[in-house]
């Protein structure tokens, strides 16, 4: 395809988005069993087309590596014989999730007899802009395809040949079950012109997803005329209350901050009472250290940590995602949920106690999107909550928040049934 | 207040909107009893300042009357001593609705014993800007309150003196319960710039509900950067299929049409099958026209309805909000159902028939936010749905879809809560 100019782009773009709608309008009313059928299709798909999808992939890996990519960048992008199985393996297990369209999300009747029902049908069609990893074309795309939306891909320009051999996979799938080859398409040009559009396209696209940096994430966010499923930050937080258990608050924070630490729900800041510095203080601050973590505090953590930095006002509002903690005390419950209040991105915070009174007023206090009681931030996962996968978590209010798996690429509609009802004046 | 140009309405919002932040940040966590007390004591004071509110109004409608408004805007300006009633009633009804903050939406345990709850909280900040009906203040402001949101309203300028009055009743209502009185506020100036700023900003407003016209619809949708619950236009169909009873057709299409023609959910296009025209729409033509309704009809109607008006292309797209109607002939399902998707606003679609899998199969094709079976679509309506008030339709995919109670003013959070656990790696 030759594209020579903005008008053309515009042109392919419109086009794209009138094959998806057309598409997801049939794909609303298609079968469990036929999605299904289309994903362990393209989960075979995946594994004949090994061989191609890692040429492919090297040779865009060869680009990058020219062009200098970061390893992490690098490492993301990299597909070998075991990721192209994992992938594979989650279309397959996508298909055995059960199906989230058609449920009836509530049903009632009247006194005047009508009888009322909310069903779960589809939002339509999802755009998913994302960077480095091709494997998200695979996963969301089969998410997608799961819950009866279109999806239009859009990847990083350095996974662009990955992608394409990924995208033939999921249309072998969608062949064999008899699907429309657009219910899931792939931006066929690197020109970033082409996002701008996709971001207007109000009349053919319900909703965006990005899947990336910051950077990627607030160019959507601030271009976009169509509702976005994000979050930016995950400045999380763990309290720890003066009544809590030593032994089970190191534990649990050492693996809040260091399981992994450049995933969202890495805890970035530890609130410590005050009544607990003594006793709980010193085990959290050997944990991290003994994991590599480099600790900054306030006056008082540095007094009592010899090798803490001090931390800055701009410590409280930095998602570190990596092997530094910041580590404030605070006098109670109060001043660690203002505290949060104050920094928190809103995405998942936690407080460690033994109190089952104060736990209830921190989980009902936070206005974050996940609030966890006596456990690890890092299970803030789509996974971890027995959703079977996820597109990405959400901090907005709308629609979807936290993780947003099967359930929430879904809206509903209502069924009224009656028997010749006429409405009063 | 004076407010002597742009900037000085700008910092005036965003004064307007931290207020309103920080009510909504309390009274997320207010008591149902508080709430209700608060409904209550504000119905009291409608009653008690009704003498106030019909003087202001008085006002409010000799001004109208000098600049010439339509009559039937007169007519929803006025505020009599019946309508100061009914406003109160409504509070008084809202006041005794369940609270839709804290319910717990699902609760699930992982094989690692986390315990989740997915708990209603509410959204947050809520703008309405609504056209004439100064009891749109009453309303709205309630609803707000009783899902635990804070709103700022802003009226039309006609009807600024009598919202200032039912402002001041809400606002006694508040203190009596001790809350913040800026749980609702009301924007305090007609400058129209302050709209334009009240869509921008995002950081202090959650969702903008537009209660009015068109163009106040289309503005609002325009130039909102905040989410906004809205329904552009309500064109709505009633199919009446040739497996119906043509004396339930008949009742059923009259009441849809003409019942009340100028709200959203009146049928303008009735869509008839080829084998019901002799026995359907000679009685259903005689109907409409004794009660007043210009029938335009396709060719073949023209032909069997001598008065019929001949239908143009543009009357399938038209709401028109009188006693008109459109009625198109369809060889059946299919094409009723390829119509619709052509030229419903998606709002509420209707069929009549007494074939039940023919009624399954159009309740699922159709892509509305109601859908009906042998039941007039003037029934799109919160009340008659049993969600005791509304503030409005959707016909938006997202958060929230057809009638928009206290549930749908809330968002959710997740509650996690664990003995300890850590993420496996």
């Amino acid at each position: 395809m030759s594209l020579s100019g903005e008008t053309d782009i515009a042109t392919m773009m419109q086009g794209l988005g009138q094959n998806a709608r057309k598409a997801a309008v049939s794909l609303a009313q298609v079968p469990t069993e036929t999605k299904n059928a289309a994903l362990v299709a393209a989960a075979k798909a995946l594994r004949d087309l090994k061989a191609d999808i890692i040429a492919a992939n090297s040779e865009d890996v060869a680009e990058a590596d020219q062009r200098g990519l970061s390893a992490a960048m690098r490492d993301r992008l990299i597909l070998n014989s075991d990721r192209v199985e994992a992938m594979a393996d989650g279309l397959e297990q996508i298909a055995s999730l059960p199906d989230p369209v058609g449920r009836v999300l509530a049903s009632w009747d009247r006194p005047n007899g009508l009888k009322f029902e909310r069903v779960a049908v589809p939002l339509g069609v999802i755009g998913i802009i994302f960077e480095s990893r091709p494997n998200v074309a695979a996963d969301a795309g089969a998410l997608c395809l799961k819950s009866g939306n279109a999806a239009i891909l859009r990847g990083g320009s350095e996974s662009y040949r990955s992608v394409q051999v990924i995208l033939k996979a999921l249309r072998m799938g969608l062949d064999v079950a008899g699907l429309d080859a657009n219910t899931v398409q792939m931006i066929p040009t690197k020109d970033r012109a082409a996002v701008g559009c996709l971001l207007t396209m109000s009349d053919t696209v319900d909703v965006i997803v990005p899947r990336g940096g910051r950077g990627l994430i607030e160019r959507v966010a601030n271009e976009s005329r169509i509702p976005v499923f994000k979050h930016l930050d995950g400045i999380c937080h763990t309290y720890v209350h003066a009544a809590s258990d030593p032994q089970m608050a190191r534990d649990v924070v050492l693996n809040a901050k260091m399981r992994r630490t450049g995933i969202c729900g890495a805890t970035e800041t530890i609130l410590i009472d005050k009544a607990a510095l003594p006793t709980h203080l010193p085990s959290i601050a050997d944990a991290l250290r003994n994991a590599g973590c480099e600790i900054r505090g306030d006056a008082e953590v540095q007094s009592m940590i010899p090798e803490a930095l001090p931390a800055t006002d701009a410590d409280w509002d930095t998602e570190y995602l990596e092997a530094i903690v910041s580590i404030k005390v605070v006098s109670g419950l109060d001043e660690a949920v203002a505290h949060i209040a104050a920094h928190s991105s809103h995405h998942t915070d936690a407080i460690l106690t033994d109190d089952a009174s104060v736990a209830e007023a921190f989980l009902n206090a936070v206005d974050s999107a996940i609030v966890v009681h006596n456990a690890s931030t890092q299970y803030a996962d789509g996974g971890e909550f027995g959703f079977g996968a996820e597109i990405g978590i959400s901090t907005g209010r709308f629609h979807a928040r936290g993780p947003v798996g099967l359930e929430q690429l879904t809206s509903y509609k209502y069924k009224v049934r009656g028997s010749g009802q006429t409405r009063p004046v």
